[in-house]
């Protein structure tokens, strides 16, 4: 087997995500073979640093010994069982953890398998439990340029034009609010003026607000103040609007902190995990809540106010061994403080971009890295003139529009760090070749 | 660890799928510690035969050792990439067998996580289609009494009041068709002619039918002719609707068929999968589809036609490698053939419950059956009865209602039916005492 030949039989009968499949009529579409700490390896025998993090999903590197060695227990004790009516040792022990390690009002797990099925849990959640209460409240609240996933649901609260505007007439009720477009205290402040003018205007209509803390990941990286969330969470409490949580792609030490709540210190009435807690390894996601939201539908089954969500796999053994293994890791390997040093070491990287004239809008939260390219219309996709440059020389960068990012698993050496920034400098610098 | 002891401890922190958790306060929640075939464990050693498997995803008994191999290699090789612009070999392979085995016109994969997921992107890949030629037909139709998943696209299609009947005023717009109630002549033609009105009054606006093939199987597992399925298949061709095959539980076998689309000898423009996919050990879903569909989104990127569904973990490769070992099982032990005498014998075994006076609606549709318990009020929830005497008795039956079903992994044993049936009958039995 050979790259060409599994390319050919993948192009076959395969439709890729978020793809437009024609791309690969001129754009490598790579099989990878194998993969071991950041690199990929392909058939070719081409090595790539994953600075991506596999769709930011992965956080100690691949084939990592120890979240291996726990699945493989775990497959030889239990796989899966029906997650109604049972229970099992390994979620019972991740839910003990998650309650933890999050805000102490959060007390209870309700779990899914992917990111947009969690978004799905807290709205028909937040929006029941109003019911049960007699009130019918049909909207949710979330940023401009945001993004919840895409499910109908999912996406009807995000903001990205290129994922929603075909789907226009089967989208549910949501209002966008003003985004911070950067840590300013200006951008803050405008944001939390917009935010308490759409709650006052739809103040008794509105079930919750959605929002992904620090840093809104697809839509280009943005990243602003956790003093607006801290606002938020205010403006939340005042109106009776639950506050959600979208700690998808941010949880688990990606902004620095292990969620990215705990930098404004605000406790959320939903937070949706999913992403890292398997550590890259499968799909799982989970919600957290307040012991009050758990109550509120606690009743004689006859009341019929039960929250009857459900999917097949929910709770799946493997995916819960996987995720004891990441919360093991970031106990014994203290990971947040070694990765004080890779966000430092990054920032100073960064910082040589300034050279740049086509570059602009440098910014850092944690271990995510952005800057944007300017001087270019977007139909000259030169984010992914950068993407082909880095691939052909060694690095998995994955820009989004003219946004050129780093978000590499947590295990990176200051070497690999190197040659993934330096990677890019030289793609942006060509770029006016 | 004992039962008790981690009964308390998930009540702390979990909320279960599909459950009123008060419920809990006099049923047993059960902490699985192992399983092996049929037979789950539990921390105080007690068995149960798993006669739903687990929530219709077991194919192959539990620890199944050919699985577990296969996806412990899978972990020694490569757990997981970003399935954008890249790929691996078992995705390649699965995608082949996949458009092998099911109908002639599917030849291409999209891939998720989950089943809702799934009816997610058949709904907006059909929905987007019609826009790309300019075409808005908001509308989706679907069966009365049928489930198609909890995300809100998803449950917007199903008809079960218990899951939706809280979210109406944050569902799309779906249309609701007469299901045949049995396999009879008559139930049938009146199924066709209604969703004839049904087509003709809206016919403009409708994208799509969605149909749970021969086994509504939430919908207190209702059976219906493949004949119903041949003449939607043709009214859907005339109204040019698309047709979406949602065999989620219903495929890989289950109906003794490999698909229950292959009965009615039909060829649907989406086939829905997940459930049985991978053998009951990892979440995967994954939509078929014809190149006609696929070519109509085949463009320049911006020409803004392209479907840009993703989930993070698409495309999970340690999920790809359980699903051909499930497909190398299906040829090599050419379960189809066996499946046979177990349907005949569970058929056998079936006439006996007619004996009983509080049962009616005798039925079965391959490794599915059923009957249903007359003379009792919703409220007495008599199936939680027949659950409760089945678990004392090492059988984890399921009744959906007042319907009491067998869903058994494909492996169990005539013995093994004998005790799961025998134990159903007891329980019916002493219903009046």
């Amino acid at each position: 087997m050979d790259n060409l030949s599994l390319k050919e039989r993948d192009l076959k009968n395969i439709w890729h995500p978020c793809t437009q499949m024609k791309d690969h009529e001129r754009l490598p579409l790579i099989p990878i073979k194998s993969a071991d700490g950041v690199y990929l390896e392909d058939f070719d025998g081409n090595r790539y640093i994953d600075a991506v993090s596999s769709w930011w999903v992965n956080l100690f590197g691949h084939n990592h010994p120890y979240i291996k060695k726990k699945i493989k227990e775990q497959l030889d004790t239990l796989e899966h069982v029906i997650f109604a009516g049972f229970t099992h040792e390994p979620i019972v022990r991740l839910s003990e953890r998650l309650v933890e390690i999050t805000p102490s009002n959060l007390t209870k797990c309700f779990y899914a398998d992917n990111g947009s099925s969690a978004i799905e849990v807290a709205i028909k959640m937040s929006f029941h439990h109003n019911k049960n209460k007699g009130l019918t409240k049909p909207y949710f609240v979330s940023l401009e340029n945001s993004y919840h996933g895409e499910t109908i649901g999912a996406l009807s609260l995000g903001d990205l034009g290129i994922y929603k505007e075909s789907y226009e007439e089967i989208l549910i009720k949501s209002i966008k609010s003003y985004a911070p477009k950067d840590k300013s205290e200006n951008e803050t402040l405008k944001a939390v003026l917009e935010l308490r003018k759409v709650f006052e205007k739809n103040k008794d209509m509105i079930s919750a607000f959605v929002v992904e803390p620090l840093v809104q990941c697809a839509g280009n990286m943005r990243m602003y103040s956790p003093k607006f969330l801290q606002e938020a969470r205010k403006l939340c409490k005042e109106f009776n609007i639950h506050f959600i949580a979208d700690e998808i792609a941010v949880g688990f030490g990606r902004t620095g902190s292990m969620f990215a709540c705990d930098q404004a210190e605000i406790k959320p009435d939903f937070m949706a995990l999913s992403k890292g807690i398997t550590g890259g390894y499968l799909p799982l996601s989970v919600v957290l809540l307040s012991d009050e939201m758990y109550d509120s539908f606690y009743c004689d089954y006859n009341e019929h106010k039960s929250f009857l969500h459900s999917h097949s796999y929910t709770g799946n053994a493997l995916a819960c061994a996987a995720a004891n293994a990441v919360l093991d890791i970031f106990e014994k390997e203290n990971i947040l403080e070694s990765n004080r040093k890779k966000i430092e070491y990054i920032g100073q990287k960064l910082k040589l971009f300034e050279k740049l004239k086509v570059v602009e809008n440098i910014r850092q939260t944690g271990m995510i890295a952005a800057f944007d390219i300017k001087g270019f219309r977007s139909e000259e996709r030169v984010g992914l003139r950068v993407y082909e440059y880095a691939l052909k020389h060694g690095v998995l960068l994955r820009p989004l529009g003219n946004t050129v990012y780093f978000m590499p698993p947590y295990i990176i050496t200051d070497k690999e760090i190197d040659k993934m920034m330096d990677i890019a400098y030289d793609a942006v610098s060509k770029l006016k070749d």
